[in-house]
């Protein structure tokens, strides 16, 4: 337990490194990083649904969510870097082939996103469901058209 | 994959009546949001420290991530609802024996995630570096205390 609090510091001391030189990033470290990313979105999905469906009570978080969504949703393209299409990834290599489609995909993601976030922020509860239909096909599409089929 | 679709659609003609009739929230419902809660919190500290570690070159993300995590922790007191404390879950009984106890290892997480921001919005990362550490420590607190400890 203590050697997880040390990682943790050593973290923290790594942050004044990390900004003064240069990004050690690599196609691993992005893959990771991207799949960080995706367990957020993926979070806030459920979030949603949970919500929608009257699962939980907690139906004044829906904001929190949708918010969450939106702002994630612009770092979504940023997160498929140049060769980061090998390793433990299932993002297909149709993304850097055509990154126009991925592109215009991405913002499908995006703009779905930020609707749902302005139907869930003005109340109209009608137009939020109708948003979060949406919001799947958006995710949908990228998953079916940019991903390896899930075994 | 066309019933996937028809999930959503049914998800979205369920809110209207989601906020029009009672919850039909129970403790299997409550879980499982808490879980897609968790999920978004988990994917934005491994968001972080992979910004951190400098793993990815997505720097400029860091923003989104930890005024995600800031917005979460406010939600995080509201997912252990009484009774959401049998079935598939790991939150221990103590939460709800001890509420007031855990309230504060809430409010330590939730005063950890808004420091955390600030320091990341500042643009100073040598206190958002430190900032990370007390992050991750509220974080450990929690887990280790009102958490049944993972096999």
């Amino acid at each position: 337990m203590m050697m997880k609090r040390t990682t943790l510091f050593a973290c923290a001391a790594l942050a004044a490194i990390s900004f003064t030189a240069p990004a050690m990033a690599d196609d691993a470290g992005e893959i990771k990083y991207r799949k960080s990313v995706m367990k957020s979105i993926g979070g806030h999905m459920g979030s949603i649904a949970g919500i929608f469906k009257a699962e939980t009570g907690n139906q004044t978080n829906l904001a929190v969510h949708t918010q969450g969504m939106a702002a994630l949703a612009t770092i979504t393209g940023s997160v498929f870097p140049k060769g980061s299409d090998f390793g433990e990834t299932g993002a297909l290599p149709v993304i850097w082939e055509k990154p126009d489609d991925f592109a215009k995909a991405v913002k499908m993601f995006e703009s779905a996103a930020a609707n749902m976030n302005a139907a869930a922020m003005s109340g109209d509860m009608a137009a939020a469901g109708a948003a979060f239909g949406e919001l799947g096909k958006s995710c949908k599409n990228c998953h079916e058209n940019f991903r390896e089929k899930k075994k």
